[in-house]
């Protein structure tokens, strides 16, 4: 059968897909799917492929129809090896697609969560007709042969800085989904801001919240996590520490270090007190019910270590035989790493832990810095996950408004990575700092760039060429915007208004260009 | 009882709503209401209140809680005098709203569309709080009683030059729900694109459409109208013309005036030619059938008169004896309303009608040039639609970036009108053009500007403070992001991002403002 499949650039969807496939192959035939019979069928069901069919259901024929007669009666099935394998760092995410002439669809893969990949892939394939009022794949016989380059694709989004509703972080859940993003890093605290329940200690977000509103109850946590595992989507949260802590001051200054005790001042715990340490684990205890992911990000970037520069702070170093703070620095790291050991988690610093102390081998550094310390993470037998900020102009982080798409598209987080040491680079994330974002811009800012990312996560790493994928990316911005996704346009800086009147894959043109 | 209500103003969601209600009466106690039992029930079931029940009860309680024990089992109950009124330019929009200190709410109103009103007002008194889990209702017992100054009471949105997906229109209809809006002026057609199916001439959008999928099917407006009815709005489409219709031409240049048929002039319809006119009748006639609203705006904004300055025209217009292009104009005016008429329909004209014709006396004319225009609109005894763009700073143009909120806010509609003219000002519009707009950052745009100009259609001319408003609709705008809508900040220009990092009633502090 494979013999009589062309494999061939169509100017079709099915080879618009985004993130680009690992292997496509097409016919030449275009099929119409009946979206009034078309069924969505498990061999094996699972809850998860429940609510991916209700939802894809709509997803693949966004339109209502007029019923037409079907003796076909096409649709699609899935086949999953494994149904019960958990939602995991380095699960099996593959998948493989047909869609044949008859108009049926088969879906076979390893797990749930490749499967949910598959039905991505499909969603992306389904054309419709204005004229006919039909539905249809083109290039069909389609055999697709799927899996993801990393298993660790992330987005960071920062609950502190300015508060996310629930219902906007589960849309941007369902929009990570269609870029097969497989991580939310959610930064949750910060100086600002605690917007977060504990059922330990409820005055943390009661005092520390820039309000009684903006919080997140502990069922909306519970209700996160789970709209999330449904899209196959991990929730890594963030408890940064032990600087960009001020909002937990609020309510415990016992826990924060004597030198800044001010509230202009940006506060640090103290780690001369066992209470500083039995705190944290009381409420990381806590916070490990709802968060069951076995990576617990535990934050270390720019600390201000100025604030243990206190006579009792100086003191408690002359006993621990600590001669500056970089020694101090590691000893929390170290002591907040055995917690999170105990609690059955493994822990990811951002990379000050790497360049300024010694955390355990199992921790993940994540870089923020330059790109080149990946090298020296995975050299020092780190694992890694890549987000370095660029100068906020050629990075991966998502609040430098001057880093275009392509600009990040095309770093490679495996740049001067030894083949050796490849397995060490678990992915990376886009990092959408909230210091200029809140609900009214957050997902403008956030795609289509993070998109570019996906990509360069998802697809072979020979898959690079920025004016190839520039096509696909208008295509995918426009089905973005067709899901209720609040795209803004491919080109020009991140959060670019459309310049004129256009279509949703072209920037658009002035009024003074479009007409003479 | 009313004798012991006390009426004074509490830092509490009951003197929050958004549009300020004509009369509120406010007791001093707090009552709970429990989410798990509380019921929402009709006297007499309508199916769009059985819609609203159900969306409201999301609204009112967006969080889940453990369900408490509840012997009050209060809840909301809804008798409505005509519960058949149809929604239409005019219908009693009023409605009572009385929380009791038992728990029970109860609204009476004329019509459904009252009754949609005051379940929007129950639900801003709604309050969580996080600490107790509890949902709470301050200042009970409460007294509204409340109607809207004006009866139309609109948002234009711009389909023709960026297109907006079915999905993003009924968020920004559900948006428009919250702050009462009950208009949704849809101009569909432009000479960039004409995104809208017809049945009786599917080349106009297959040819005049960006492209293969940015248009909308039949059943999409259908849905559209539908999900507007629910919500207690009108849908008003807009065809524009003459001018301001080049993606027609696409497909039909034959109704087009020979001086402009190039691609990159902008057309207008050859008002020589019966043809023409037949033409946009067969059109007119088919969309009636989606579009039930009494009103039918055809345009008549910027004509290119000169297009009109060719030898056939020029000889049809010697025959017609016609001195000039406004004479052309007026004749183009007046025998479309008189199509207009013959379908069943009142006709929507811009101000040019006003000024360079002399159209039906039964027309609407929509001011959008200079505000003082709206004296010599009704003077001349027309009824009349303020959305003065206010050279674009100080005006109802959404577009205009440097409008402020409380520029917006203050504008008066009735400025200048004589009391006896009055009733002839039909209500305002804000209009936000779609060159620097698509679904990425439509409703970022939209709102909170938005807002103020619905609190000026809808409440008593007297409230018109900056000062007492803007803690409000901060308030107002946290309760937008709570629900899903992508309002920008209070303050600032249109569509500014948060300066820096802050709660939602704050636009935000830098980082080196909020830590020295």
């Amino acid at each position: 059968m494979l013999g009589i499949f062309i494999s061939f650039l169509l100017a079709t969807s099915a080879t618009a897909i985004w993130p680009k496939p690992r292997l496509v192959q097409n016919g030449t035939t275009r099929i119409v799917l009946n979206s009034n019979t078309y069924g969505f069928k498990a061999l094996t069901s699972t809850v998860e492929l429940e609510d991916a069919f209700r939802r894809y259901k709509s997803i693949f024929f966004p339109h209502a129809t007029e019923p037409v007669p079907d003796p076909s009666n096409n649709g699609l099935v899935v086949d999953i090896l494994d149904p019960t394998a958990a939602l995991a760092l380095g699960v099996n995410e593959s998948y493989t697609l047909d869609v044949h002439l008859d108009g049926t669809t088969f879906i076979a893969a390893k797990t749930v969560w490749g499967a949910l990949h598959g039905l991505e892939t499909m969603s992306q394939l389904v054309d419709f007709n204005f004229a006919t009022g039909q539905y249809s794949v083109s290039g069909v016989p389609v055999h697709i042969e799927d899996e993801p380059r990393f298993q660790h694709r992330g987005l960071l989004i920062d609950s502190g800085r300015h508060f996310e509703p629930v219902i906007h972080v589960k849309a941007l859940l369902d929009s990570m989904s269609y870029a097969k993003m497989n991580v939310l890093h959610w930064h949750l605290t910060e100086d600002q801001s605690f917007p977060i329940a504990s059922r330990v200690h409820p005055e943390l977000a009661a005092k520390g919240a820039y309000n009684d509103f903006e919080q997140y109850t502990w069922q909306d946590i519970v209700d996160v996590v789970k709209h999330a595992r449904l899209r196959g989507i991990r929730v890594i949260p963030e408890f940064d520490m032990p600087g960009h802590t001020s909002a937990w001051r609020k309510s415990h200054p016992e826990i924060f270090a004597e030198g800044c005790l001010t509230e202009s001042s940006r506060g640090a715990f103290d780690p001369a007190k066992n209470e500083t340490f039995d705190f944290l684990q009381a409420t990381l205890k806590d916070w490990a019910e709802i968060f069951p992911d076995l990576f617990l990000h535990l934050g270390s970037d720019e600390v201000p270590s100025g604030c243990w520069n206190n006579s009792k702070d100086l003191a408690w170093m002359k006993t621990m035989g600590f001669a500056n703070t970089s020694e101090v620095f590691n000893y929390f790291v170290n002591r907040m790493a055995a917690i999170s050991t105990k609690l059955g988690r493994q822990t990811i610093f951002w990379d000050e832990a790497f360049l300024f102390a010694k955390p355990p081998q199992d921790a993940v550094i994540q870089n923020w810095h330059d790109a080149s310390l990946m090298q020296k993470i995975v050299d020092a037998g780190y694992r890694a996950i890549f987000s370095s900020n660029g100068g906020y102009t050629h990075g991966w982080y998502l609040d430098g408004l001057a880093a275009t798409w392509d600009n990040m598209y095309v770093l490679e987080p495996l740049t001067n990575i030894s083949a050796d040491k490849e397995k060490l680079v678990l992915g990376g994330e886009g990092c959408m700092w909230g210091e200029g974002v809140d609900p009214s811009d957050l997902e403008f800012t956030v795609w289509p760039r993070l998109a570019a990312i996906a990509e360069r996560l998802w697809s072979d790493r020979s898959v690079n060429s920025t004016v190839e994928a520039q096509p696909r990316l208008e295509i995918f911005r426009c089905q973005l915007l067709a899901r209720g996704v609040h795209s803004g346009v491919v080109g020009g800086n991140g959060r670019s208004p459309p310049p004129g009147p256009g279509s949703c894959t072209q920037p658009g043109k002035t009024e003074e260009q479009l007409f003479v």
